[in-house]
């Protein structure tokens, strides 16, 4: 009988020759990793009979699965059609505008050039006045701390002593007075020159973003030699200066050697001593010069292929008050500008400021923090620019709270200062501080015009609300407080955020004078 | 002196009446999460001279930092991108189109609901004529095997065997031959009735769906009884039944009720005994349904309003040979098929799939695993389609592994049998096998329907490649090679793979036979 069944086998069936070590590797296939069948090579006998369903199991997407899955490839996906959608959008341009870049055609005057390179030698200057300043107030110092200790010397001279404390707050009033001048001289000028004498915003923001640069840079000189020669003058134990300067102590520092270092020193905030590379690597700057370079000239094609028609397309749209077109506008902006945006952060805090650092041997190349990760707009603000948050923390919210302002009041009024600073960076280089128009405008570009007066400012000072209601999301338990947050934080920041004002403010001044580059193809 | 200098701070400065207990909260402020600068509170008397770079840190986003910051906010900001650039594109489209959705508009035949139905009711009737030719094959073994006993009672019959031999392989050669001719007329009927006589390619859909899905359960349901009655007739103690069998041995699981639950279960692969729940929960039935109403309606949106315009302007961009239009075409439908193929994913495996099982209280819900997140073409094809890789895998890769065939020479006839389903299921209800034409079509349209006649099939073919080609990248040590694998799956599956192809080949009909709506608003 089993030879009868045997014979059966082999004609419908393959003959069972497998060894019980071959047999042994067989079982439940579909329990391995499901990358390939091998186990199902065994000559099982019965092979069509394996229980495929042997256990109960939930699909992974359910909420009876034991473990949530990764979606991994999903955010490859993402990443994929994002790329192919603007790859998209790129082609669609080309066919309809060709191509729109064009070197030779940039068309910048003569007179611009000459203020820039003046402003360029000028502003500097400021700083080595500051120093000068600060040299008398060191001599001015260095003296008081003699008499002082002649005074200690020979005790009880009430008229002497009356004398000398008229003396110091005169010289004190005196440097306060002759900083203020220089700062703010230096502020006006700039300003000033680039508001009425230089017509190419590009010029301009270069020229007015220096003196802005410079400006805080003198502030901070000042402030923190007044405290270091405070702190000479009537040291204090519980708050002794920071172990850092001890190699270089007060009188010491005001030097131009030093100051020159602050001047090219990739930070706002001025220290004595800072601390500091052990060399040079010079192919670490070679590659971040080379970022600089490619960065520029993607963003230079991205804005004059892709920006600049599609703005010049959305002045009419947004004009005309239909919701859904001007949506679908700001929609389209906003992903160019924020590409824009990304790429000049990149090149700007990542690549130019590592590359300063790193040739200045500059220790502490915190420049940014991880802002787009953050769960609130207060994470964003406080993270994104490092050099200028470290100013405006040390040298104004943290003496205004001293001073006796609640914290609030303090933030609030940093922002305020902050709005005061980006719309003389933007404002002024598109010379749309006052409104004015020069040339004779169509009814549309009036109209964006006049809305973009203060748009800056009123960005800036927007934030505050954004964050006082972003706040408790991001102290909120669990993961999605923080998503929510961080959803806020990209929208407000596309929509309402840098990019899209600076943009429009460029493209406003681009509409109210006409093209930087002369063929305007796409008119 | 010390007063002469208080008197100068009061003037200039904050007064310094700080306690102990709140300059201990001070120090380094800019070291705090960056989320509130709180500890610049405390009235420290130098407060501009606190050294804010204390040490020497990289920037986050270089080589030299020590830990690579996250990127969850960038997901987040694809994701925003993603939502947005797509409402954008809705609004463009609503802007061109207006309304295309139409309900009453819906253009189907008479004819077709009724070979419809009739199709509908004739199909399982298959099922049953297997399960009568499965109970006279039961009948058959019970005889032989109750003849075994008598023979192995009194001993050396040679011509009683002889003819036992021979009547056994010719019920053998009976029964295969019946199952080939039942299931055979069950797929030729119902592809011959679609093909013919149903114009519409969904009711065309459903019915080759429906005869196909009990096609491969007839199948399963002969084989895996073939192989039971054969471990009956000759037990093997090296290769048992499974354990699980064992409540419902064989011939007891030849009976109406068996086959009634593998009919309606959610598997391809006959068992006569599967995992089961212990009860029917009601509410995840209803909600489950409600998925599948709910995205049933989002895609016939999405393919309505979205993708019949689009390919509709498609058509003469493709037949121009332009190569940069092309490319702009398949982006912008790769998109909008790649939506409605998740969403019908979604419907169709986790929701409907999942529905089902519960009413059945089938215990394995494992209808998928995490194919998004394969590192090559072969993960994602063992693991999208489970019901179909698992009948693949037991009634045709591993009997032929079994036969001596090789892996890979097994894996290449499980595809091409696969291709053929693929071809089945698309081709025939869009009658776009023979590549014949009823209308006389333009010039474009022809082209495309003439390029169309076996893309699914050699879809499925050029499966094998990217298979091999990708498999030592998902090998590969290391995230890159990981990366890279799914890139490429992602590629090949929405350039190559069925979304394109699937929505192509019901394009290809629509171009053929025009709308199955009627007024065509986007001509």
């Amino acid at each position: 009988m089993a030879s009868l069944i045997n014979t059966a086998i082999s004609t419908s069936h393959e003959l069972s020759n497998g060894t019980p070590a071959m047999r042994a590797t067989s079982g439940e296939p579909d329990k391995s990793t499901s990358s390939t069948p091998a186990p199902a090579r065994s000559s099982k006998r019965y092979r069509h009979t394996f229980a495929v369903h042997s256990v109960g199991r939930a699909s992974c997407l359910s909420h009876d699965a034991p473990t949530t899955p990764s979606f991994l490839g999903f955010r490859n996906l993402m990443a994929l059609v994002l790329i192919v959608s603007n790859l998209r959008l790129m082609i669609e341009n080309f066919k309809k505008y060709g191509v729109l870049i064009c070197i030779r055609c940039h068309d910048y005057r003569r007179q611009d050039v000459v203020y820039g390179s003046i402003l360029y030698f000028l502003v500097p200057c400021h700083l080595f006045v500051a120093y000068i300043i600060e040299l008398a107030a060191a001599q001015q110092a260095k003296g008081a701390l003699a008499r002082t200790k002649r005074a200690d010397a020979d005790q009880d001279k009430p008229g002497q002593q009356r004398k000398e404390q008229d003396e110091f707050r005169a010289a004190w009033y005196l440097i306060a007075f002759a900083h203020g001048i220089n700062a703010t001289l230096n502020l006006v000028i700039a300003t000033v020159v680039v508001y009425y004498y230089i017509h190419h915003p590009g010029i301009g923001t270069l020229c007015e973003l220096h003196a802005v640069i410079v400006w805080l840079k003198t502030c901070s000189y000042a402030f923190t030699n007044r405290d270091l020669r405070l702190s000479l003058l009537h040291p204090s134990d519980s708050d002794p200066v920071p172990e850092l300067y001890k190699s270089c102590p007060y009188p010491q520092n005001i030097t131009l050697r030093n100051l020159t270092y602050f001047w090219w020193a990739p930070t706002l905030v001025y220290q004595p001593v800072y601390p500091r590379t052990s060399h040079i690597r010079w192919m670490f700057v070679a590659k971040r010069c080379a970022e600089v370079v490619g960065l520029s000239i993607v963003i230079w094609i991205a804005s004059a292929q892709y920006a600049a028609p599609l703005l010049q397309n959305s002045l009419g749209t947004i004009s005309s008050l239909d919701i859904p077109s001007i949506l679908e506008r700001l929609m389209k902006l906003s992903t160019i500008s924020l590409f824009c945006w990304l790429a000049g952060f990149f090149a700007l805090f990542q690549s130019f400021l590592n590359a300063l650092a790193e040739v200045t041997r500059f220790g502490d190349r915190e420049f940014y923090g991880d802002w787009w990760n953050s769960s609130g707009v207060r994470g964003y603000w406080t993270s994104w620019n490092k050099p200028v948050f470290h100013f405006m923390k040390r040298h104004i919210y943290a003496p205004l709270v001293g001073r006796g302002f609640s914290p609030t009041a303090a933030q609030i009024m940093t922002f305020l200062f902050s709005g005061v600073l980006h719309e003389l960076l933007v404002g002024v280089p598109t010379h749309n501080i006052l409104g004015e128009q020069q040339y004779e405008p169509t009814i549309y570009v009036a109209l964006i015009a006049d809305h973009h007066t203060g748009v800056a400012f009123a960005g800036m000072v927007f934030q505050l609300p954004l964050i006082f209601i972003t706040d408790p999301l991001a102290k909120m338990k669990g993961i999605n407080g923080k998503l929510i947050g961080n959803l806020i934080f990209w929208i407000s920041f596309c929509l309402v955020g840098q990019p899209l004002a600076a943009l429009l403010y460029f493209f406003a001044w681009h509409a109210r004078y006409g093209s930087a580059s002369k063929p305007q193809l796409w008119r």
